[in-house]
Parts: structure tokens; sequence; C-alpha cells
């Protein structure tokens, strides 16, 4: 199978370096060799793996050459991608891509247009890099409903959530944020990872993959992780929880909830000691009970090793990956607002250390219907106590409510903090 | 696509259960309908999901029926399994099965016969229940070099060890044992559990898979848990441990080493954290890195979803499975026999409390070669000590020539404990 690479950034020179090392081993297992015939990129590539190999700068021609079977995107981005993947399937090439915007934003066009020249579109290397996820939900679990999901696919926000929750640690986001730029684990540009923005195009791949439904990006409730305080994870572990930030797909009944952002889980939950860069998706189905695959979520080599395996299955003539599974009528689940969803949350608020302070506040939450499992109060200096509650399960809008009147109350000096416990 | 379920105990029941509840979700993922023909086992099936499916006791017919395409082989054993599964792959039907015993023992026979007749043999659920490991070794990490895998491969065991390693437990293993049997964790007759001849079977499908050849069920090194002692559990703790009963498969250059037994293994491995009846699967590849793969091990519901997406890969016409990936010659490694194998271990003895005695059995370590990590001593009553030692890496043969001596020693007054750590 004669393959090109348009992209030879990190994960374009992890797929060459895979191929080259490995190619006797594919060859063996396949019966077929993959072979690079031409890498496409705005330079010429570095990497000693593409050496020998011809380079072009006019990424597109790749689409038209007739030595290649399948064409490999990995250029990132949705413009120039974009085009490169309409191009390439309209010419009856296969595409293998790693590019999780391109796929969350476009893909239900992209799928379409595959179908229609019979040819395939595979993404298992757009979420969780090595972890095979796609393939676990959409073969594995194939008998299953899905009941939810939860996953760690952001490794650079649980790289900072690590640093910041570990032992010892009281360091403050901006410099763990710039810790992690420093070692490479976070861009100069963090927007994308830090504001939850990144896992979001993953969950809307996954959750589409799961529900078997094109899910749009704009429907899913997105937070990061840059209000998270220091204070939080000290609170968290007194209270035998962690704090990951996570990407959440959860069926209630004929609605769907779409969630990212940074939560508290228990300490003995499989996904809690998923730590630093380490990825980690955890499925609940009706029959296979909780699946949880956990690996490197990007890197280029990990990386590579999900395009690789595309690879592969396009040569064994693998199943066609499609962002849904569905192949006739099943009703959609609508996606559940925000404000409604139901879940147990952690509240965390400065108030004066006076007496009745803590009755009048649980007060106000009683008679606003905010049930509570554990309340935590410490000490500060200054005559001010720091007060943590976690509430039973209440539909986000009662507790957003209850939560303006405690902001109201004189004896609240902060703002309070409000994070999922899930 | 129709077919025949021959063994209506647990996994049969969840089987049809599965494709019960979920046929329109099966229906609209595939474009096709799953429907079970016809039932065979000894006695009529009393599960709910069995109601109207005709039923037959003369189990080999199905493979004649010509409205029967895939033969469903869920009775276990291998004497009657092993003949049904031949006269269906010789009657040109594919076949699922979920006997560990069967492809560990027959698998290399069955896979030709299977090829012979232009049919899949798929067994998905032969290993770790619902755990998709089979098909992701086979496929996701398709284009890797496997370094190693290590698994908790054992639901009965891993539950036993589990509960014996319980904070503040001083459980014996007999007295667990009883209460697993108890709770239908265990069998009546525990042997292949115990003894890890189960796990066993696992492991030479799981080796088989990940290293590209045939394993023999009878080259691998098997020891189950039964001499696994409650103080073993302690010490281990204390040391910064956890006792698993793994099932190994590592490559040295261009050797095989092949093993089951109980390990101790760092408390932060990923491994250490699976508990009771859960199994898991850890991967370690060239270019994927640590892939982990956790869920139920057993049970009918798990067990059935691995046995049904083996059934929607065929619908879906999905890649053959294979005991083996290999298509073409690439060298076969050589099974290590296990004195030769090179790791850590802990020893554990009870010696005299005198002076000097420590320095006389380290002395012993040093001349044999035996360099040393760790060393705890704890006092017992009566004049007595429990010394508990962490080896650095060392091949086998050469420790226990080691141990032999330190037995024969006047102050080691009890055998020499030895496990493995991973």
């Amino acid at each position: 199978m004669r393959i090109a690479i348009c992209g030879a950034g990190t994960v374009g020179s992890g797929v060459a370096e895979i191929l080259l090392k490995n190619q006797e081993l594919i060859k063996a297992r396949t019966g077929t060799a993959v072979t690079i015939e031409v890498v496409a990129s705005r330079s010429e590539p570095k990497a000693d793996a593409f050496a020998g190999i011809p380079f072009t700068t006019d990424v597109v021609s790749v689409c038209h050459r007739t030595d290649v079977d399948v064409v490999v995107e990995l250029m990132g981005g949705t413009n120039d991608a974009k085009r490169l993947v309409e191009t390439a399937l309209s010419a009856g090439k296969s595409v293998v891509t790693a590019n999780k915007a391109l796929i969350a934003e476009f893909g239900e066009g992209l799928f379409a247009l595959a179908a229609k020249n019979d040819v395939q579109l595979r993404f298992e290397a757009a979420v969780a890099g090595s972890i095979p996820i796609i393939k676990v939900v959409q073969e594995s679990l194939a008998g299953n409903q899905i009941n939810w999901l939860a996953g760690i696919i952001n490794g650079t926000a649980n790289f900072i959530l690590t640093k910041m929750g570990a032992e010892g640690s009281r360091q403050a986001f901006a410099e763990v944020l710039a810790e992690a730029q420093a070692l490479g684990y976070a861009e100069a540009d963090p927007t994308f990872d830090i504001e939850g923005i990144d896992a979001a195009h993953k969950l809307a791949i996954l959750g589409g993959v799961a529900f078997d439904q094109a899910i749009r990006f704009d429907e899913i409730s997105v937070a990061g992780i840059t209000r998270v305080e220091s204070s939080d994870f000290a609170m968290a572990k007194t209270l035998g929880y962690r704090i990951k930030h996570l990407g959440i797909a959860q069926r209630f009944e004929t609605e769907l909830e779409l969630f990212v952002g940074p939560c508290l889980i228990p300490e003995h939950s499989p996904l809690a000691s998923i730590d630093g860069v380490l990825n980690g998706v955890l499925v609940k189905s009706d029959a296979a009970g909780e699946t949880l695959c956990t690996g490197p979520g990007a890197g280029a080599l990990p990386t590579g090793s999900a395009v690789v395996s595309d690879l592969i299955d396009l040569v064994r003539g693998g199943q066609a990956m499609s962002l849904t599974n569905r192949r006739s009528n099943i009703a959609e689940l609508q996606v559940l607002p925000q404000g409604r969803i139901h879940s147990a949350f952690y509240l965390k608020m400065i108030v004066m250390d006076e007496p009745g302070v803590i009755a009048a506040l649980t007060a106000i939450l009683a008679r606003r219907g905010v049930s509570l499992d554990k309340i935590f109060q410490q000490n500060l200096t200054e005559g001010q106590s720091m007060v943590v509650l976690i509430t039973d399960h209440i539909q986000q809008s009662e507790l957003d409510v209850a939560i303006d009147e405690l902001e109201d109350h004189a004896a609240v000096t902060s703002g309070i903090q409000k994070m999922r416990v899930f």
C-alpha cells in the first residue's frame, strides 16, 4: 500500500519512523508492505525517517498521484487540511488523519464524501493518542448500549492538574503552566488545551461514536482548568477526591449530556490515578460494564502508532470508521442544556468566622432544595474560614439559584468556587 | 446473520440476553439483524432470553443446518467443543468461541482448518471477559513490536489476593477461598483458577497474538496462588508493593519468557489498583508505549459482550482473528527456560534473632552474586525474626543456588518464600 504523508511535524515523523523500523514486521503481519511514496510539507522534512523519500510543498498534488493509494493528513488546522482531505476523498483515495478539530467540526460532511467515493476516512489518532478508544467503542462495544463515558483526554491539562495536586505542592495554575511550557508539554499559546477546546473536540468525536449521532461542537458545555485553585486540591484531597479535567458524554433516557470541565472524582475511581500526560477513557455500557483504556495521549510515536493502526486496517480491509455507527434510523438523543444536568457538586467559599454562619448558609441551601453529602470547614487567619460543601445530586440550574443567594449573604466574603463531582 | 448458540449456561444466556435487548441497536449499527435460530445444550435452557427459540440436544447437528451461518461455541471443555468447532468449520461456518482451553491447546489446528474452509474462528471472549485485548493487540498495536505484556487475567485469583491483602485482613488462603466459593467467585473445584492453569491458557493465547507465534501451553512456567501467605501481603505493603497473580510474556532479543505466578508489583503500577474480580492487561510496545485495558474479566454479560462483538465483526466483514498475526516468515522467538529468567525477587524467611545472622545471610548472597535492593527485618516472638529481602535483577537459576544455601544455614528456621518482583 503506497501512502503520502502530508505534514512532517511531530506526528508525521513518528509515523515515518514506525513504518521504517517495523516495515518487515508489518509486511509479515499483513502480507503487504506499507511504503511512503511522497511527503508533503511546507519545508523539507528534517527527520531521518524521511531520508530518500520524495518531498513536495504542493500538498494537494499528492491526491492526484497514481502511485498514492492513501493520503495521511497530519498538518493540523482546519482550512488547508479540509481542502486536502476533500480533494483526496474525491479522488478516490482513503484518508487517515490525526486531526481532531477537522473531524469534530467537519466530520459529518467528510464521512458523507468518503461514503460517496467508496473510500475510508479513519481517525483513531484524533482522540487520546495511542489509546485505541475509537475502535474499542465502535467495534468491541458494538453490541452494547453505552450509558456514559468519561475521559481524561487532554494530556496538557492533566499534567498541570497532576502537578498542582501533587503531595506538598501549593503551586498556582500560572506557575505550573509556565513549567509545562518550558518542558514542551504546553504550547506557547496554550488556549486550546487549558480552555478545554481540544478536549471538547475529542469529546464531540467520542460522543458521536458512542451515541451513534453527529455531535455539534457548540452543543458541548466547555470549561477549562484556569480557574482551579491550589486550595481546591487540598480540600478535594481532605474529602477523598482528586481533581481531573474530564470530558463526559452521558445518556439520560432520551437525552444526552455533553460536558467538558474540571471535576472532583473519588480517589478510588479508576480515572483518579491516571496522572501526568497520560490519557484514559472509562466507558460504562450495559453489557460490558466499565471498560477502561489508558496510555500516552500524545507524542510522535504513540500518536504515530494509532495512525499506523489505521493504515494496517486499510491494508487488511478492516471495517470503515465513521463518526456514527448508525446505518439506519434510531431515535437521536436530544442534547441536554447545561442547566439541566444532574450531578453532585463541590462548592468552596470563604466566610466570616462567626457563630451561626454555617447554620445560615445551610439553611439557604435547604430552602432551595440542596441537600448536602459532606461539609468541611477550616479556619483561616483574620477571622475567616474556608467552607467546602459536597452536595447530593441536584439539577445545576437549581443549585445556581442557591449559589447566587449564598454569594449575596453578608458572611460570604469570596466568590463561590463550583466544580462538578463525578 | 443467523446463529446457533451451543451451550446455554452463564455466557450463552448472556449472549442471548444482549442480542434480545439490543437487537434494534445492533441492526441499526450494522444494517443486519443477528438472530438465534437454534440453541443446543444438554438440557432445555432456562434463561428467559431463549424463550421461543428452537432447542436441540444434538449439538453437532447445528453445523449442518442451512439456516445457520455462524456457530457460537460456549460449552467449555475441550472434547465435545473441539468436535463441534471442527465440524462447524469443515461445514463452512464461522465460529465464535469463549473457550480459552480449546484455543490455547488446539488453536493452531483449528485456525488452519478455518483458513482452509475460508471461514473465521473468533475468540475475543476467551481472554479477559469484556476487555477487548485480542483486538487491541492484533489490530490497534499491529504496527508495534511488543516488548512485553503483563495481565491480571484470572478474576478468581485476583479476588482472593485482593481479599487477603485488604487493609487489616489477616485471612489465610483457605479461608478466603471458601468465602469466594460461597460468593460464586470460585468453583467447587477451584484447581484451574488457583493453580494458574486458566491464566496460563489465556497467556498462551495472548502471547501468541502479541508475539506472532503459536505458543505451546506446556512451555509456560506456571504457579498458582496457593502458597501465598497472609504475612507476604503485610511485608509487601511495608516495602511499597502489592501482590498480584500475573501472566507475563516478555521478549528478550530472540527469546521469549512466558510466566504465570504471583508477583510483587510496585504500588504505583497501573496494575496495582486492579482489584477484586476485575481483569487488566498492560502491554508495552515500541511505539504506543504502555497501553492498559481493564474491565470485568468474567460474567454472563461482560463475556457475552465480547462474543457479540465477534458476531458483529463477522457481520461487518471485519478482519479475521488468528492465534498469530503471521502471514509470512519472521524468526520465531525461543521460549526461555524458567531458570534463565532475569528478574528481581522477593525472599521471606524466619531466622534466629541472634547477632550476626543478617551479616551471615547477606554474605552468602553476596558470594553467590545476589545483590540486594531492600532488606526489612521484623522481630517475632520467641527469639525469631522475619526477614524480607528484595534482590536486584538476577538470573533465577543463580538465585536458586543461593536460596538452597540459605535454607541450609542453621539460623534459618523456615523454608524460603520466593516471589518474583515485576
